[in-house]
């Protein structure tokens, strides 16, 4: 399959930009490689297996990079923020697996999901050991206003996958609505870990804000490009088929865009592919043709620019400091990403 | 199928016992189940839909009640107990669910298991907003001792939960990582809760001490009860099939005791039942007569009395009090219990 060509508002540079920020990156990225290493062990050899094989697996650490880096720009400088920056990794592996049970999922970043190989009992239960061994990690950090924003974020993220798998099968999904989810099963993860880099850095009540800010556009910025990817990306990049979303009865924002300007016939066609019982690779093409030329993906990338936009300038009240210029790159990142 | 006759050690006036204990808790089990009834509601229909069937469908809400009565025998006397101590009940509902999909169970309490109404995956991520609003309904409680103890107790199940499902269909268990099964699976949660109310209700360290083993020990006989009535339980009361652990591959404490004790012509047809692809009611019955001719049933109960011994002279630090001696009935009645 092609790959989708960039707009031309979009830097094509990917590979120039994430080259400057692993130069900048590097040498955190190793200490929360080595630090999941520490705690992915359990005395129970499964959840040690399940748990490296989720996290294990080229994962782009960008929630402990976003909380380690939030911490350093209110001006921590210690080492106890790698240990609390893994958490906001366990959790998301954790949801990872949870929503590999959800949808059935049979690959994940070129591998089997974790379901096929040692079937939803097991994944549901390590889920569970991950989510609670982040609880149990922060409570070592003797600090409320952090415990609050994670359990906060884990309940919504909750209901935003509750609610993701009730509108699913339903083309009638508005732009709104769609937000709302992605919101939940998105951004506030990611907003959470650059709120609570701040709470532990130090921050004042407008850092905090800013931080928090920041990470909620990010993530509604990274959804979005992601939701195109499943149209346009390309097959052996990503590590996973594109066109998943269809497949599992997910109208994101290119297809509601799509919908919502369609002609009655076209809109009757979508609806008879998206309700089918199975959708085949000719499908998938043939909304893919249509998404494409109602300009849904331009919309969506649209849609991204501007969050993406929004992000930077949350980072406003902050003096100039190299790890700004980090947070500042990494949305620019998140907009050419590929994968 | 005939209810099994309690041995002559056991006091046969279950019932007398249950309305001595139920006169005595009458007005926390109101107030408990009002305040249940209040959290339970979510903006998301189906998870109050979910959360009302697994919890509204007459348990013993055992957990919260220790909680509550844990405080008060420390001293406290507001109305701020009930919130944090349904966030107990909430972690078995959530445990329960998870519990369900993970041994394809159809039948709860005389009702169509969850996941068989709803799915797997809308339990599973009712279960996951269940774990998460506990923790949220905790911090608001501020107090850190406190989130330590229902984080490493939710650690602990999570890995129990696992190492359980690692041994099913492994009729080599003995008995000592059996107990560490129960351990995790059911005795850590009702010691959080005694521990937690003991904290809460300001304890010395040796009184929360004294609540925690107590919690522990009730727990553990609880379980082995539990164990027994799988085997000798009536249907109609129990609300399930007796022989479930069988059929789920679990060893308990009866069976390992038999298979400790049996001949070897006896020990290869009981592994021959446990390891079929399906165990026909025939080869329960058979297992069942196995069982009780070695004596499997009281090698259990006695261990549960000990238990029982153990739970009550934990509380011997406490002076007389009418919340101690209802402490002491519920232990007393964990024995002759039917359901």
């Amino acid at each position: 399959m092609d790959s989708f060509v960039l707009p031309s508002f979009i830097s094509p540079n990917s590979e120039d930009i994430k080259r400057r920020i692993y130069a900048r990156i590097r040498s955190d990225l190793h200490r929360i490689e080595a630090e999941i290493d520490r705690n992915i062990n359990s005395s129970i050899p499964l959840i040690s297996v399940v748990a490296r094989h989720i996290m294990g697996s080229g994962g782009k650490r960008l929630r402990p990079l976003l909380m380690i880096l939030s911490s350093r720009l209110c001006g921590y400088t210690g080492d106890r923020d790698v240990s609390l920056s893994v958490v906001f990794e366990f959790i998301h592996a954790a949801s990872l697996l949870h929503d590999d049970v959800v949808d059935h999922a049979e690959f994940r970043r070129n591998q089997p999901a974790a379901n096929t190989i040692w079937g939803n009992p097991g994944v549901v239960l390590v889920g569970d050991f991950l989510y609670s061994k982040s609880f149990l990690m922060t409570v070592g950090y003797n600090n409320i206003r952090i415990l609050e924003v994670l359990s906060s974020a884990t309940t919504k993220m909750a209901e935003g996958e509750v609610l993701q798998m009730v509108h699913s099968d339903n083309l009638e999904v508005d732009e709104e609505e769609y937000l709302e989810v992605i919101t939940r099963k998105t951004a506030v993860l990611i907003s959470a870990a650059c709120q609570v880099g701040a709470i532990f850095g130090g921050a004042s009540p407008e850092e905090e804000e800013a931080l928090r800010a920041y990470g909620h556009h990010l993530g509604i910025a990274f959804q979005l490009v992601d939701d195109t990817l499943d149209y346009t990306g390309d097959v052996k990049e990503l590590g996973k088929p594109v066109g998943n979303d269809i497949r599992e009865g997910k109208a994101t924002l290119p297809l509601i865009y799509t919908i919502k300007k369609a002609k009655p016939s076209v809109k009757k066609r979508l609806g008879e592919i998206f309700c089918a019982e199975e959708i085949l690779p000719e499908n998938f093409l043939e909304v893919r043709e249509m998404v494409m030329r109602s300009g849904g993906i331009e919309y969506t990338l649209h849609s991204a620019i501007e969050h993406v936009q929004k992000a930077k300038e949350s980072l406003d009240i902050f003096p100039a400091h190299p790890t700004k210029e980090t947070l500042v790159e990494i949305a620019d990142y998140v907009l050419c990403r590929r994968v």
